[in-house]
């Protein structure tokens, strides 16, 4: 379980750093500020919090670039938050160790498996499917026939990815997502009864996606539903057939993607939003969660409510919310107010006629 | 992994469509307008895409009657689109080949097996459990004791079918989907702990029902939970213990029904709708995406918001809402000049007396 | 499957009820009043449907002290509920029959197996696993390496559990529930690409817990996600990393709570309801169907509404929304009125002048 060992030299250079201390000082383990130890490396993101370096029992800390110094070896960046990730990942990092096909496993035929791979007991691996190095299978997964996975990626305990999906390298699903369920197509006939319409289409998942525990992407009704690089989705998110989802989006839990809509890059949808089908959210587009949004959004568009209006007219709109007893108060006693004064009009009209 | 083939008349007849052009022509595919091959046929729903037919490279097209004719061989129809998933679906459709038990699958004492099944590595089939013909079930699949699965019936990778459910036949459960998991009842005592109240009864699934991926259906308390024939639910629904959903109804994906509700027929309900327990929506009521239904629905409502209103009045509702800042600065200006306008008509008084 | 006799004496000492009756009278089994049989306890919560008993067939029942006498047995609590609860249980409790650890599941190694354990076929058990006595574990569950287990638990089939989470006793995981996931934490740099932060802390699970179906509940990014003892969720809720809900919590199905955020003791979430991170709900909170929290709560608050608000607020608030329209053409009417009157004024002082 120990971690490799690297010079505060080396991460300070990982992490575009200037180094403030001791260059050659090796450090091996990654804690927060509270519970590090010597050979620890911490971070701090806020320059308010300076002062917590006093009792700090760590190695060295990553800082913003606004603390020039301190007792401690400081590693010092313009983002304390993501210099600290690429460091800790680092110290992480261990050489693939290939436990190979476990003999309670199962492999389907013409599948031909590398050596580099670990495949735990009890997956079950369909035909034809092509599967890259380095790859990581736990326990209870279900692999289709004719599926790809490329390298490095890992497929966590009870995942189903199911025939003919494509998934593709350094792809972490977590347990219990399923890629590849049918998506929900029916035609309705005059007695009500539902006939299913058939979902003959893949999902497709590039590098670098992370899908969370229990999501559901289901397979395209033609073509693909397509998951594009970098985007990362949190746990308990359904993915309707024919979704595309942009590089680099983050889509928080319990979200629902409904069919055939197209999320741009850089897109954040967060917790419990509801997207309807076949509009288009473009480029950075921004959801405040429970949002439902059910329409086309331009690009860099912030929105918010269900359903969605631009987000600072939904937050202004939000607080009235609560006034509105006392609002509609207010206009019964105006109406009331008004009828007297216009009886009194009307008098005045009569007096003065 | 080719499909067989029908002659046009034979798909004519199928979908009780008039056909125009080449009766003898063979199909043998399905495919999109645009991807069409020969020997495939294709849809149009819309009259006005008519002009989408003169690039056609496949076979043949279904359409709306109101489209007479075409250099393309036609089979005209009322409903191109359920006409479509008809004449698919016998395209896709092989005749079922079993594989049999897999050597590494588990099979309880006293549960018979019939020849036409197949059954996937690593799935467990407990005690007494009765199995009709031609059931496929995939990879990982849990079936607890005394449960029944009727004819055709399709588990698929993962699934769980807690203890004593029954399974109708035609159905799909998809990937990750629980069956018969405990409902949620406590009784609490006065120091605020819960005592679990033991969930005794099942699950009923009829005939032709579809349920997505990682959808919960709890056992019932006493009893029974039961959906009903042609009832097609999306992914991640939750089923409470003791719900009744009618025939032929459709549930979008994340919706949550709670405890001892009972929906009628056709009972449509959008996506990440949440209803309450012990409430009765009638047949045909329809619910908009996200809403919360706090009441008993009358046969054919719609409704919508949280919690639901008539979905006309909601809409209306909805319209406003982003307008509350402004309708809240109107009724201050009223004030305003209204206590202006009161304190002027007190002067009058005063000077008129 | 039949049930251990209890006599009539003994239930009602152990529901702490007064017994009216036959105290030798022995019951073996539990049922609703309808359909409870010769040898049955039934139970009967209000006062008001004391009629019931007259059709009554079995041979006790539970009900409420205000009921007197009858011409059945009865047991006469304070709480019907509660006591009905507790007897069922006692009624269908068994001897936990260890049934070992069937040859087709997989144990990895330093994890030494209690002889009073039940683990069904394609369990895969990891490495330096602790295991407590009489737990019971179904087909498909996977266990992590370094797991710890109390004595009692059960873990439904097709469950998660991964890497040195730590479950308690007398816990009910229910299947497909994950417990273990990586928290959603990432940096981003100045391009959007998301680097992964590490999850590098655990589940904590205390006594007496109870998970739903299809649950997520992911490991803290340091140190401890923690579910305190007694607590009850429902299916598919999401706890995110570092969440702490306190004894004796209440977690209605498809709830979802945000990374950080701390709830206390017999805190009650409705279903579908959002809480936002870092925030704090103290003990007894309470939170309505679909609200969205996004601020700490006091204890015993009670909150509707998204955002939330006091629940009688956002009951009262709720009750106006549906009458925006009206009150939108309202204050229409009163400008228009206003301005008349605004306009006549004017014409009065022109002519007073």
């Amino acid at each position: 379980m120990s971690n490799m060992s690297f010079s505060l030299e080396e991460l300070a250079e990982l992490a575009n750093g200037k180094l403030t201390g001791d260059a050659k000082l090796l450090i091996s383990g990654f804690a927060p500020l509270e519970t590090a130890k010597k050979g620890d490396i911490s971070f701090l993101v806020k320059v308010g919090q300076v002062d917590k370096l006093d009792d700090f029992a760590g190695s060295a800390v990553i800082v913003p670039k606004a603390i020039k110094e301190s007792s401690v070896s400081l590693i010092r960046v313009d983002d304390p938050y993501l210099a600290s990730a690429m460091i800790h990942n680092l110290l992480l990092k261990k050489p693939f160790r290939a436990k190979g096909v476990h003999q309670q496993a199962w492999i389907g035929k013409d599948t031909s498996v590398p050596e580099q791979i670990s495949v735990a007991p009890f997956v079950s691996i369909g035909e034809r499917v092509k599967l890259g190095e380095r790859i990581s299978i736990e326990s209870g997964v279900v692999v289709g026939d004719d599926v790809e996975i490329g390298n490095d990626t890992i497929l966590k305990a009870n995942v189903t990815v199911a025939e003919a999906c494509r998934i593709g390298s350094r792809v972490i699903i977590a347990s219990g997502a399923v890629i590849g369920s049918d998506g929900y197509g029916y035609a309705t006939d005059k007695n009500g009864f539902h006939t299913k319409r058939p979902q003959v289409g893949i999902v497709q998942i590039d590098d670098d996606v992370e899908i969370g525990a229990n999501c559901c992407v289901d397979r395209a009704a033609y073509g693909v539903t397509h998951i594009k690089s970098g985007t990362k989705i949190d746990n308990l998110v359904q993915i309707a057939h024919n979704v595309v989802v942009g590089e680099n989006s983050l889509i928080v839990s319990q979200v629902g993607i409904s069919g055939s809509t197209t999320l741009g890059r850089n897109v954040v949808l967060g917790g419990q939003v509801g997207v309807t089908g076949h509009i288009t959210l473009e480029d950075g587009v921004m959801v405040g969660a429970q949002s439902g949004v059910h329409n086309n959004q331009k690009a860099g568009s912030q929105v918010g409510g269900s359903p969605a209006l631009p987000i600072k007219k939904y937050v202004r709109a939000a607080i009235q919310y609560g006034k509105l007893p006392e609002m509609s108060k207010d206009i019964r006693r105006l109406k009331k107010q008004m009828a007297a004064l216009t009886a009194t009009e009307e008098e005045h009209k009569g007096s003065t006629e």
